[in-house]
């Protein structure tokens, strides 16, 4: 019996009725739970101080928008049965369970090797073992292993729910108003044909829309060059976290934390022992900050100059040009001096990786189809006039370096 | 002395001040205060029903935008004089004050060979003689012969006021809210070199997204088929109203209305004779719609049944295609044959000019400046690695006719 | 078979949804369509210039607020047949369709002792003759003659969708962003009981808030002082144009307008001769204005004053104090000196009646019941800690009277 | 000189422009910066997932509400010098920086004796003696010792910037949309009359509005039942650490956590040792949250609970009656039996203190005061035919009991 008062109050979409309650109990997982813990956007707060968003909002969201666009689909006359309903709203409310803390920022860096989504599958079927199979369907849309194949689009595609809750959340958080998409008109907009996800012909405007909406988030906020500086800080130093532990040193840290920086964690261990699943799901954001904050005061330089400067926001200075090997030269041998530290030290005081976007819009096996108004299905690059493949499909990188100012 | 209450609430933009006592009379002017009685957006509101706004909201919005962009620029710097300043803010307040009724939609029908911008100016120069010249610099600006260029361009250029406003204006009331753009976001980079009007280099996607969402209302707004269609509708209701008063006929019209459909009213006249400026100012949305609903009751069938369709949103229907030599030749026969016209009475019940967008952006005198952050100045298709200028300098052109659908 | 396309974009509630064929027919309906040319606030707009929306937009809101509110009551599992259903959005839909030009303007002015409930009713019936009686529930709920009293409540009562969608239409509109009250919350918190509509106890602060905005809304918008003097003066005109009528003078106007100001038109003849509603039917604001602008040459110097102030927008001056006998004495002797006219002439330039509300919340057969968590019913005054009943029930009156400023 | 970019974007207000220099380094101060870290509504997250908002943000927006009073006054003529200014935006920066983790939640747990209002003025003296003195007048005023008494009536006031925009924000990330204020509206009506701020008349409506959305909000949020009963669980867990600490057990916490539960730290501690606010500054909310992780594997069963249940989201149950002895005798009896613990230790499972507000508006020396038109100013109850101060000026106390479910 489904309790009246599951609904949500949602900043973005208003209330958000909980569909029944099988995903009210999802809802209530511990490992659900845990997504309340990790920020959206990582360290974005740093540069949009409104951006304190959580996984656990954005994935309420994506399983609002899931619950609106079978309700269209249905009313278009596709047949969605309520398993099958379940199973898309389990999916897309699960999609995020794997995320580590601060999301994507350290995502290379706790771990290696294994991906987000790896690890939601892994605590996905666990989850399942609980509760008698019945994320069974949900598993195999998340996969794409579901028979019908569009369902795995609308929890992982070009235009899945992911896309159409994250671009407006966080549009909405950071009050870059710019990057708010029209998930309702797209909404609206969606059928299947042959099993495939389409746009239908007064869609195209939206689809142009929501592609430059979405490239102008990636610029504007995703990749905006402070909040680039400030990952880039913490990822330096969990990395000199994990050198020092190498060396034999000892950190502050809880215990789920000191697992993950006292050894490198592969794929490999993730299946095969169950420690790391166990310290993974303990893991989120309070549990960096409360440590770093204590790395301040640690007897090594580096860390502590650099756990300093992420508590008190003395980011890392952005060039937007290329490192070259002289400037990298230069920079060495200042840190050096200053700190009286090795050159190998000094690494940890600047990051030399480009920004880069991969393709707005790839023409892969996962394309945008437009339904036209002959019922012929064509891609979105030769229905729009205005989009030129050539340059979504581009991926465009940004020469650009940060390092520790002196000083 | 300004009187503390002139500050006008606005849905958009939530309060706005009017700078002095100057622009306060203006206000009160009876041409500006015809301005409340002509729909921003024609007939649009059959299609968005929220589409009410009007020509006088807009004005003021587009006075607002200019008063943030003066303070913008005087922050950075710029030398703006007070009269200059108020010169811009009297230029953008009475930009349209020239429209007829339905602005744009009656533009070629009501009078011939004479742009708004022309009446614009006409009325510009008879309130200048009033005030004692006291808007010399304000007719300077529009006109483009003031001294200093980048000011006409921020009253009509590429990124004007006009624009800034009326995008994100219409994208509220219509409830097409991807149209929207980020004005605030767009004045916080404007700057000027050389007497140009230039954007900061971070400002760049802004203007991408702002070309973007101009684009976008084009398409989904300004030149929805339907609101097109009840475009032509109303058209053929006047032309056939001129044509019947040019055979003789007697039409219920208040006399402003007469005085324009009795006779084709060309620029000439309105430079040599004051009849017809006295005649223009007198009209608005009103006058038509009060007239067709009497016309719904004409003998002329022609007349009588495009003025019901209109009254009664019977709008024309639309067809995405080209109108061959056989459709038109099938249409006027069935006009002919249902109504007993001849087959130019049957010419006023369809329409055959395709949509047509100018080109969303022309890299001519008036650019789109870049400041890169070396302080050259560049254009944005340039700067840009998303624009391709041979896109956007395209023209668009969708065959399209529509027509009325009999029974 | 529902159409897809029947889908309307709205400002405010972003997207509504047509639910039926038989629903898009009744808006198709010529009755429905002219409230698209009659303002919401009637002359609000020269105060709050975004106040352009008109009837139109609020039946649609409101039909759409009833569709959620069925879509409630029936997940609370209270029985609403898809007839009923039909009959309640038919009736929120119709309501309004009663309303001449700007509204409650006019109401007591072009008609005498009918109230525009009366003609809404009289149009409801035309139209169900139309259409074999399909409409008989829906006049029977809004008749209150329904044997499910609460349904009568929801289309008019204390809580009904009128004016939940109106407090936040009008507030959205007018740019008064307090007035907003949350309707989709009060929604959720709807559910029936004996037959009685009540409202769930932890919906009692939403009710506070939904009083208090009401009647923030009259303060601050209905009742303003200037609109309100806008009012008077259109009120004025018109009476002005009925006397000279009355004594044989001729006034230009569409026959529609002639037909109301050439003689009395009472109740009496609405209900026996068709001719009153035929020239109702065929009325809004724009023949108002256009005729107004006509008259503002007539050579009755009351009536053209009077129509030049209005097109003009020189307002009535407003003083918030009684209007003693020493000051109307004192305003009539000017005006007959300025004018050079009569005493009773002169009563047309000035009015004395004072502003006041109705109660707020008034506790008689239509209450606000509280479904307290024991499942006893009670009021909302007895419920609430905040609320005065004795405060709520009064009529606050305000002294008031405006007048037309020489020079 | 003012550095240009220093434009923080703000989802509540847009873009807020930070004025001066000394504001941007107060602004990257670590007492600063370490709001970042605390958020605004404690545990409120757990029924508005959106409400992960800081303290941070909230005073940047009332940074920039008194920035706009200011302009406001100063238009009015109000003279306000630049060091008043200066002092008067420092002050509203600052007036935070005492809270500790989760705001108000452990206020009276944390620290015995001494309120964040004490806090913040030490800390905000330490700040002083950094920058010379420079925040002088900002601590008169906080403190109430300037000789313009209505400078600290924007600060802390019945109408201060803190209010205006903690019920602004706080309605926004909740979505509790009714709880919405006209600031700017409330702005544009303050003025200062015999050195006490008075509010225009005309205003008098919106601060009807202000109050009673002020109540809305306290009783659908920051008192709403579940929303405290996780405050009283957290409340708890710290109360058992202490009770832990005290009986000699060892508790995983960051130093500065154990600190304060370890010992009562009281205010003369506060006052007489540095170690106090050195420990306290260096909390924030991510200690707790990470500690308490922790205790959920602590041997003690009733911390490890109490941990689970915060951790995992299984909340204290609430019920809206007195706890009679009777209904508290029978919990004990049962946590005794279920845990085998002894009385003393079930009192951490349930929490018996009634839900209270204080008076709503109490006409102390800090009145609303309202300017009338004829200059005389009144308080806003005798102003208000609405306000009843019987009703205002009441505690609202509510039975509640909360405790946790076994099973």
């Amino acid at each position: 019996m489904i309790n009246k008062n599951k609904i949500i109050n949602d900043p973005v979409f208003g209330f958000i009725t909980i569909p029944n309650a099988f995903l009210y109990d999802l809802i209530q997982h511990p490992y659900f739970q845990r997504l309340n813990r990790i920020k959206q956007l990582g360290v974005a707060y740093f540069v949009y101080p409104g951006a304190q968003h959580t996984r656990f909002q954005h994935s309420l969201g994506a399983m609002y928008l899931m619950n609106e666009t079978i309700k269209q689909l249905r009313f278009k006359e596709q047949d969605i049965s309520d398993m099958e309903a379940t199973g898309l709203l389990s999916a897309i409310l699960l999609h995020d369970i794997g995320h580590g803390p601060f999301s994507h920022v350290l995502e290379h860096t706790l771990t290696k090797g294994i991906s987000h989504e790896d690890i939601t599958l892994m605590l996905m079927q666990k989850i399942n073992a609980e509760y008698h199979e019945d994320l069974d369907i949900a598993i195999q849309i998340f996969n794409n292993q579901y028979s019908r194949k569009f369902m795995h689009q609308l929890v992982s595609g070009q235009l899945d729910m992911d896309r159409l809750d994250y671009l407006r959340r966080d549009s909405f958080f950071t009050g870059v108003t710019e990057g708010s998409i029209g998930s309702a008109r797209i909404i609206k907009m969606l059928n299947v044909k042959d099993d495939k996800l389409v746009v239908e012909a007064k869609g195209i405007y939206s689809i142009e829309n929501f592609l430059i909406a979405r490239r102008f988030m990636y610029w504007q906020v995703y990749l905006h060059k402070t909040s680039v500086a400030a990952e880039k800080l913490l990822i330096k130093i969990l990395e000199r976290a994990q050198f020092l532990c190498s060396q034999g040193e000892k950190l502050f840290a809880v215990p789920a934390l000191s697992y993950f920086i006292q050894q490198n964690i592969t794929k490999d261990m993730f299946m095969t022992n169950d420690d790391a699943i166990k310290n993974f799901i303990a893991l989120d954001d309070s549990d960096l900050i409360s440590a770093i904050k204590i790395w301040v005061n640690h007897s090594d330089i580096v860390l502590s100059t650099l756990s300093q400067a992420f508590v008190n926001r003395k980011l890392f200075k952005v060039k937007r040009q290329e490192l070259s090997e002289d400037i990298k030269a230069d920079l060495i041998k200042n840190y050096v001096k200053h700190f009286k530290i090795s050159p190998h030290d000094a690494s940890y005081f600047f990051d030399i990786e480009p920004l880069s976007t991969s393709a707005t819009y790839h023409r892969g096996s996962d394309q945008i189809l437009i339904l036209a108004n002959n019922k012929s299905v064509i891609d979105i690059t030769d229905a729009s006039d205005m989009l030129d493949i050539n340059i979504l499909d581009k991926t465009v990188t940004k020469n650009y370096f940060c390092y520790y100012p002196i000083g």
